[in-house]
């Protein structure tokens, strides 16, 4: 296994007065590789992980750097890495090239935990998913 | 002069399926208080700058801590200030107080960077800016 | 009583390349004024009559003319009255006003359905509900 | 030539505490697919005709009717056709089903006028895009 990609158009609705993507907008987008990361490894909906095993997971770090401006129009490439799994957290690595491109135009380090959805406290990762996430590196 | 502070109900729509706000719309949350604080200490409407003055500050880098879910319905404040004045980049603090809170409840470091709006490159941060970000402290 | 009223400012992050807000953010205001007249006039939480009492309100039809854009950093007035209640449907009329003006710019006339939150099956409008949509007229 | 159709998925950021999509999200949906509708039959990026050609098309009604909600993770494909065209005002239909459905989930006829965006005057409907609209239907 590897990093998960996945690309998502820059919208006209993400771009602001001065035509390039705002930079809230790219924190949707590092949840949208979040998401399709999990339904492709896991093999069932994110939202059946919430919904029927009601367990979430809030980010509670993100430090990201913005390289290089995405402009309406232009195919964003996202990638996500695994880079650390505790007990509870877990460390993902973002990474939002221009199409082809090797560097990355933007990138992001982030924290979540793995939380009971109905208490929000930190419960231990499950097999399953502790399993996705030790195959997803480079 | 002082931090400034605006204050921002959490909405329904802010919210997730958890009935905990997203954590990408803390992000439009910064760029609020960040325009409000424009346009309160400048005197002017911070669309001004962009659209006659064709100054823009894009956001190069963010680092975030998210301490305490905001739940629907909460009244989010958020405090603005400023850490450091280079040429032509500016540090900001950016915190959010669940109401009268004393310890924010997330946080937010970041750094724009003062461009011409229309080439993106950087320019000398203009004196009137330069005089608003030097009052802008705790 | 009357109808309801509430101001929330054009924000950046709403106006689209043209500086002009995005059609899409009005529904986002329209439900806001929504939320705060439930929390306003029932005296409790708009979130807590979806997560204490399970009740829910989907949108089914909305019909709604732009006369006149709002540009970034307008306040925008919102107003709210009820024009029709059903058993289990409910008719608003939504008018967004520049500032103190007497015509609106923008306007909608929805249909929402009470649901369990559940099963998203019509319910009858609770006795409290009722109340305070009856009043909610101009 | 015919009706234009592109899938979005239903992401997290687009549910609200139901688990069923905001009905606010349904019109960024819509404007993705008529800007997706632009690139893909005027053979140039939507944003070009804003930002080369300074034209426009803000949306002046729009009368939407949702008949079935959509979960996160259902992929909602989406359908545009062009009902009418007159000197500077286009009406649109979109469609949104659930995945093959024949059925839409939701539907919307919008009027949008062509507008110098400088000005945000209406102008004449261009040539190419006239052609283009004249080829948009079902």
């Amino acid at each position: 296994m590897a990093a998960y990609e996945t690309v998502i158009p820059v919208r006209f609705g993400h771009v602001d007065y001065a035509g390039i993507m705002f930079y809230p907008r790219f924190f949707d987008n590092f949840h949208a590789v979040f998401e399709d990361m999990f339904g492709a490894r896991l093999g069932v909906p994110y939202m059946s992980i919430l919904k029927e095993r009601r367990i979430g997971f809030p980010t509670v770090r993100i430090e990201t750097q913005f390289h290089r401006p995405f402009r309406f129009g232009e195919p964003m490439r996202l990638r996500i890495d695994c880079t650390r799994v505790g007990r509870s957290s877990i460390d993902f690595h973002y990474r939002a090239f221009h199409g082809d491109g090797r560097e990355p135009s933007a990138e992001a380090r982030a924290t979540v935990v793995t939380v009971d959805l109905d208490t929000l406290k930190p419960i231990d990762i499950p097999p399953d998913i502790r399993a996705v996430l030790a195959d997803l590196h480079d």
